[in-house]
């Protein structure tokens, strides 16, 4: 185990909790550790290296934002061939939208790696995106674009990003499949209920039913996100029921 | 030969020569020759794939600005360790503006690869970095990220990125040189002469001697260009007598 660690990362001891945190956040193992210490780096705290220049995440956050943006581009690209330029540039902002990013970054709960002087408690939204973008800097010059890619697959593109929601075609999955039941006049139940299980942060989960049968479930750290996921998921479920109608 | 062709590059008879000539431009062989033919298809043709999805540059245009912006990014980041967030944001507006792009398009003379219905001589400026930038994309679906960051530094960064004149301390290589060897006293000429060889695009060549001898040499597209080149080398050169006075 020991041993183990030395090959995989210098850490000193003192790291080691962070190490095999960061581990399980980013899915794969850090190699400089260095860079995540940064990127969870307030300049509040205003630490300097030996030239004199400052550490905290704020140039990583530079790097990461330019990270994201050629990444989530090159999947807009590939996902949506008959999108015009004009489109994509809209479709990209709205996923590496400020309020987006605050959200990602509150999902994963980063804010438990933040070294600062101040009470994180009273801290504006912004602090989430900004060291969510500062991590994919930092990954991107620990492990390069691949695996920038792969965190950014992983954690943006495959649980958040639904382009017909983007396009505004779908605002609310709940309230379509609510709609849809209505209609075709069938009995529908959302039940929500706690689900935290051994994870730090709280969770909930909801299972739809329709007549009476179990169509989805979902789980997400809020009730209302829990229940669009769920919704989502009976909609792909019925989409030809649903569309067709 | 024609066996070599066919293992690197399944191109028909009729893009042969394209095919070259690319090669030469981008310093790699390239794969799916498609991806570069798009990236100089100007929409005025009215070209569209079997789905019906429009064939032109647009689309490869906002990939490759995303690309580049990242690759630049990466670069200013390792390069100027000092530099904050906002030097940094500044630095990369400014390597990555409408103008430099341009200019940048035109010294490859990527207008000879564009088709399009309409008279080449007549398009405006943006033309040039909008198929720059359209290349990028296309190198980057062709090859990924690291012939896309080959191909911005040998094309962007080593002969145009420059750092203190980004910065506004040198505003002309030129200017600085002729100051200095005015207030030296010292005799100064510059000699600029026509030196195309055998390529299709104007060059010119100029020689800076310093009291009669020959100190650094210039060769670009224009006589500006070469004599800034020239002066620039001249700086370099003669670094430590120019800062000390």
């Amino acid at each position: 185990m020991n041993f183990i660690r030395k090959i995989v990362s210098p850490a000193k001891k003192e790291d080691e909790g962070f190490y095999y945190e960061l581990k399980k956040l980013l899915n794969f193992s850090p190699k400089k550790i260095n860079y995540y210490k940064k990127a969870f780096t307030h300049r509040s705290l205003k630490l300097k290296d030996k030239k004199g220049n400052p550490i905290n995440y704020e140039r990583l956050e530079f790097l990461g934002d330019a990270m994201l943006g050629s990444i989530i581009a090159s999947y807009l690209y590939k996902k949506v061939p008959k999108g015009t330029e004009g489109y994509l540039t809209q479709m990209r902002s709205k996923i590496v939208s400020r309020e987006h990013l605050n959200e990602l970054g509150k999902d994963l709960d980063l804010i438990q790696f933040v070294k600062s002087n101040f009470d994180k408690e009273l801290v504006g939204n912004n602090i989430y995106g900004n060291i969510f973008e500062a991590l994919i800097g930092a990954i991107y010059l620990d492990r390069g674009f691949n695996y920038c890619k792969k965190f950014i697959y992983e954690n943006v593109i495959i649980p958040y990003v639904d382009i017909p929601k983007l396009e505004g075609k779908i605002t609310s999955y709940k309230g379509l499949i609510i709609e849809w039941c209505q209609k075709q006049k069938k009995q529908y139940n959302f039940e929500v209920y706690e689900d935290s299980g051994n994870e730090n942060v709280k969770h909930f989960s909801v299972k739809v039913s329709i007549e009476g049968s179990l169509v989805a479930k979902g789980r997400a750290t809020s009730k209302k996100k829990a229940e669009e996921q769920a919704s989502k998921r009976v909609y792909f479920a019925l989409q030809d029921e649903i569309t067709k109608t």
